[in-house]
């Protein structure tokens, strides 16, 4: 590994990358909080009009197709485009794919384009490499060790990173893979958490070189803040800014504490 | 009532029941979270490329005017005809209807689609049967009790469950009706509060036979936790995330000490 | 001054205005509830089809640019039509214009619709006024002080006030100026806290005669509530609803304690 988890934090804090998230409703100003808490710096701009200009001058970029329509497909491909012309990381959290043909046929398009990171949960990545999976909506109902295997078939076919988070964190790039202990039973009961975890991948791709890094210190960031806003929460509703002063207290080297195991 | 309160919130945690939410942007968060909190499974999928094919697998639907426009009306006539294809419940939460005559029209039809719940403050409810009312914006200027006989009427027209929120929350289904007491005075000041509301009488209704158990079940449980989060809570901030924790935390048998007489 | 910031909080407890705020997605939910916690009635009208017809029935009205789409431009414009048609004060948050030539562009327009208020950060008032600016994304990299010159300049271009916020904030109508210290640190870690101030001022302008006072007002008592919250907070997490929580608890007489400068 090039860089570490507390390397990577390390950098996100004295870098502050500018970081797009084309994202849902739903987790627009969490996700927003989660970057800003943790040391990065968002900015939603979605539409075609304006989106591949921005990605051009944004350190990562970060499509979530959670609340989807023509127009911001529209904005999402613009964006994308305007990434990979400037060489600009961009991550792809396929929510809930498989639950209509239009976002499956959407998030297979957004495959094809061959995204830095992918991040979703176990029956997502199933859904994704073409498996059969137990999912319904957008929640996970498979377990994270049932995909690995999609997870690694994925990344053979994008050539990126595939992360799939759950009670236990999965990350491949095809040739490493991780897995990453910790988090707490609360976080999906708060919703967009996993959402908000893709857009901090971002962040961390624009300031490492290597994207598998990047999956890998996001993904140990939360498992640590998790781990620490558990005992202070009564439930999900005290969990969520429990969770955000835990991002934004982290040291660095309290990431050096997460359990970490190559697969 | 075949399924009380207590029963209602077992089988909804049992269930956990995915509820498509077409709401407006102010209410995605903490309506999703709301459902989280109380043992659902929300899912904000709108737009008319998928909504009507995703009404068909879900166990209940939620449509909120807020924040409309003409492309999202489209997402919610296909999630109907959509939910009404499988038998599926569907609630209506029609906010601010009277406060211009784009939303009064997109109300009226809706409503003639006969939705199986609807759910509003007095001010809407008079509005929408047709009687006077003091409202002006969003909010409720009408005392509850004003609103009881034009939600009846409301029930006569549609043929189905129509709930009025207030200080004391009123449910009829034309034949039977019930006043529920409980609540606090700080939840009118966390914004979308009724419109999450809407969303879990509709996920009760995904696990109740009677949807006038259901809106019964879903009125009770909010007003247990508004009473339980009330006193933990310095104003509306503090409320908003004791509140979710109330939910979360409720236990069936609390539902039975909430105030119901039959009206 | 005509009407002093604790006159004004009076008069806002007094009269809940009725705020129409046509905001970003990552605003919406949070600008709600800072102007339900302060005492205002927010409402999200935000489509061509509605928005200047309840422009013609609210108090004041907020325009903020953060998530630009063409349609939301249209309902904009529809909007600040209906508010000058009935004399209602409105308010401009030109949000990261600088960041895409689009969103420039749409910023020049608004302007030249000459706004009662236009509130921004440093990077954002400067650039509006044709100077030189550090600014990269939707964030301030420039001090208040050195944008104060803008601010005066953008003044007499518009005939309108213009505050600019950041560690001191500035507000001038061209021909007075102030200073408004207070605050907290952790405010600009939190997503949409400037965009809820642009809206809070919209609010104040609704019920106060003097576009001056009204800002001067709305930055007061932020300034207040940010004091009060900053000592509660172990991080933005716990920050935000200790913020709301100070909105609604700020007593007027709290904000005769803020130190103001006239500058």
């Amino acid at each position: 590994m090039t860089t570490p988890p507390a390397e990577a934090l390390r950098a996100l804090r004295a870098q502050t990358p500018l970081v797009q998230c084309i994202t849902n409703f739903v987790a627009m100003n969490f996700s927003a909080n989660v970057l800003l808490a943790a040391g990065a710096a968002p900015a939603m701009i979605h539409c075609a009009e304006e989106s591949g200009d921005f990605a051009g001058v944004v350190g990562a970029l970060s499509i979530n197709i959670g609340t989807l329509s023509p127009p911001w497909v529209d904005g999402m491909r613009a964006a994308i485009a305007g990434a990979q012309a400037a060489h600009t990381p961009w991550v792809l959290d396929p929510v809930g794919h498989f639950a209509t043909p239009y976002r499956a046929r959407v998030a297979q398009d957004l495959v094809d384009l061959r995204p830095t990171i992918i991040r979703g949960n176990a029956s997502e990545i199933l859904a994704l490499a073409g498996e059969a999976s137990d999912g319904r909506g957008v929640d996970a109902s498979d377990p994270v060790a049932a995909a690995e295997g999609a997870a690694r078939a994925l990344a053979a076919r994008t050539g990126g990173t595939v992360a799939i988070t759950g009670a236990v964190d999965f990350v491949t790039d095809g040739a490493r893979a991780l897995r990453i202990h910790g988090g707490h039973p609360l976080m999906p009961r708060v919703t967009a958490t996993g959402c908000a975890l893709s857009s901090l991948v971002a962040a961390f791709a624009a300031v490492t070189e290597d994207p598998f890094d990047a999956a890998t210190a996001a993904l140990t960031l939360f498992a640590a803040a998790g781990q620490r806003a558990g005992p202070c929460a009564a439930g999900p509703g005290s969990f969520a800014p429990a969770f955000l002063d835990a991002l934004y207290l982290a040291r660095p080297e309290d990431l050096d504490w997460i359990e970490r195991h190559a697969a």
